[in-house]
């Protein structure tokens, strides 16, 4: 086991009606004057907007408003979250969402507190930022699946290419999230399992890493996890009213990301379905859980096929997480895949890349843009030819 | 599941050399008087002191030391540590041990922001210590077993009838821990595994509850630390100098109590076998591990007997965490139990309350003193009879 630092810095306040201990908390943090943040205005249907507004009132807080951020948030929203907190005075952010609103919050924090271009902050070769100092931050979760919640990181959207960047630090990390399931509840099914997917997905790729790396507390831990999404994910399909189911996937997605801490003890940081995933989004728009649904057994099978010594990882997570019973370590890592792909499918994830009306002819520019991101590689190197290996088994 | 606040406020600096962060993280916490508290002096054989004090040495910390912090730590020593830091107008804490070590200190911490009698801070009806404030405690982790070095939690021995009293209370979490696994490659056969036993009940406490609470992250997150704690207690057994092995167990350890996070989204604080297992500690000064195996299969076997309805849990752990593989639950929850006295009785720990010296005719009067502490019961309420029977069941 590689060492590691554990650091949890989020207070996470989970349940029904967490968001009664909102102003009290963000008056600890020394809060007056808040930047509230939210997307496309769902959250004044749902009624949560009405609630947050409550709770700033009865605890004497002033706010300004930053609305409007899109799905994928882009710089210019970072940008106009910045200068209202300045023009404003503000020195609180609250950010209430799912990962888009709660990336760019952190963006937006990492911002305010730094005299050049937010753009200098993206993260260098050793894989953090250079921040030295971040706005307090909280957010209030309306949709589970991205981990930002209790993590350090974001993911913002840049230029007309629409390059996805990313910050990553500590101070990133929110002061408190509040996790109310039933704020769930409205979250349409095609992005409550497009959330499921990325939760997977996050607990995936901490996974399948070499086994001589002997991190057995994470790993079985993470097992956990998944198997708790496998399981309930399908509720959620049959009832979006599902408290419990709703309670789990959400903690699951806090979980997967909170400190990184099934990928503690292995070295290095590299999401290879998540570089490949973010090139489909940037090129199509497309939702970002079913990127990764689509690439992840194409990416299993080709990493078997190229480095089949790390076939008993593929066994292991067959048995352990997809219940497989096959004592064969071949047969058990295919049929694992198989299982898998039936999970999606039972989740109306998309099929394949075809069906997700990705152009056959642009494969090969997202392959070479995916592996500019660096080392895409966990269990081999991934180069160009690789990524585009790839994409085409999951066309 | 209920509602609950995750919070883990301890920085963990896990694997080989950590102690190079000391002097450095201590200064970023203000310290500038270090009080050292230790144990018995193994840590002088070792080396381990002899590294301490280099690196306050090479970050110009001035200390005092608090040696002689035995097993079962008493209230006499947190005493005298409250004067020492006090006398000598220290700023910071520095506890080098196991969790006798680690306990003390934490009392240590709170009792010298109090004005009162430091017993004034024991626990009270709701669970908690009334504590407003606690000097900064680092830790130096000599021995995996009590979890103390990630949680909020202090065991102090008080009177002469040794009763075992608790602290609790997030401020007494150590601002951080150094957890290097090659620093229990010393640590005697018996004393290693008695941690073992202690990690693995208070993975289970948490564990046995109520199957409609529906936590089903934390349970199988849970599980796979169980898991991890069963599958490599024997491999130290075999090599004491088995870095993996000892490197799982020691953040098996800290992850069993880390934010209580396998407890969380459940009613109550219930720990039903320390409760018994305290006061076979406090009338025989028995290791607390060795409590603890001794009465877990006679109260797993009782519960049953007296609850059945929650058969289910104990066919879910003999299934999910020992691995038995039967259709029946009863038979699964028995076959559970019994692999789990073989894997007690593979890392020696003594058979029965009979083998341990224990003479049958105290039983009674310490069944009522366990039961003095309040609800034992997590599955089940416990009442005197109730413990007295589990213990005759164990003699």
């Amino acid at each position: 086991m590689d060492n590691f630092v554990y650091n949890i810095p989020t207070i996470a306040y989970f349940g029904k009606g967490q968001i009664n201990v909102l102003g009290e908390t963000i008056k600890t943090h020394d809060g007056s004057k808040v930047l509230l943040a939210y997307g496309g205005g769902s959250i004044k249907r749902n009624g949560i907007y009405d609630a947050t507004l409550e709770q700033l009132r009865k605890a004497d807080l002033e706010h300004v408003e930053l609305s409007g951020i899109k799905p994928n948030p882009r710089i210019e929203s970072v940008q106009e979250g910045i200068n209202l907190y300045r023009e404003n005075n503000c020195d609180f952010i609250l950010a209430v969402g799912g990962g888009s609103t709660l990336d760019a919050c952190k963006a937006i924090a990492a911002g305010v507190k730094y005299d050049g271009p937010v753009t200098d902050l993206f993260v260098n070769e050793s894989g953090v930022s250079d921040i030295a100092a971040a706005a307090p931050l909280a957010t209030i979760l309306t949709m589970a699946g991205t981990g930002s919640e209790l993590d350090m990181g974001a993911v913002i959207t840049v230029g007309e290419d629409h390059k996805k960047k990313v910050l990553m630090h500590p101070l990133l990390n929110p002061k408190f999230s509040i996790l109310d399931p039933e704020y769930t509840y409205t979250v349409p099914e095609h992005h409550s399992m497009a959330g499921v997917a990325d939760i997977l997905c996050h607990l995936m790729e901490q996974y399948f890493t070499p086994e001589v790396h002997n991190t057995k507390v994470q790993d079985r831990m993470n097992e956990g996890v998944m198997k708790v999404v496998i399981e309930d994910a399908p509720k959620i399909l049959a009832d979006p009213q599902d408290y419990d189911a709703r309670a789990n996937i959400m903690w699951a997605s806090s979980m997967a990301l909170a400190g990184f801490q099934f990928m503690l003890g292995k070295p290095g940081f590299p999401f290879p379905l998540h570089g490949m995933g973010h090139e489909l989004s940037s090129m199509y728009d497309m939702t970002h859980g079913h990127t990764l649904a689509l690439l992840t057994p194409s990416w299993m099978r080709y990493t078997l096929l190229t480095a089949p010594e790390h076939l008993p990882v593929f066994a292991r997570f067959a048995r352990n997480v997809m219940d497989v019973q096959e004592a064969d370590d071949a047969k058990a890592a295919e049929a694992g895949i198989k299982k898998l792909e039936v999970f999606y499918a039972s989740i109306k994830m998309p099929a394949s890349l075809r069906d997700a009306d990705v152009k056959q002819e642009d494969l090969e520019v997202m392959a070479e843009k995916a592996v500019e991101r660096g080392n895409l590689g966990i269990l081999t190197s991934i180069g160009k030819e690789d990524a585009l290996q790839i994409m085409e088994d999951a066309f």
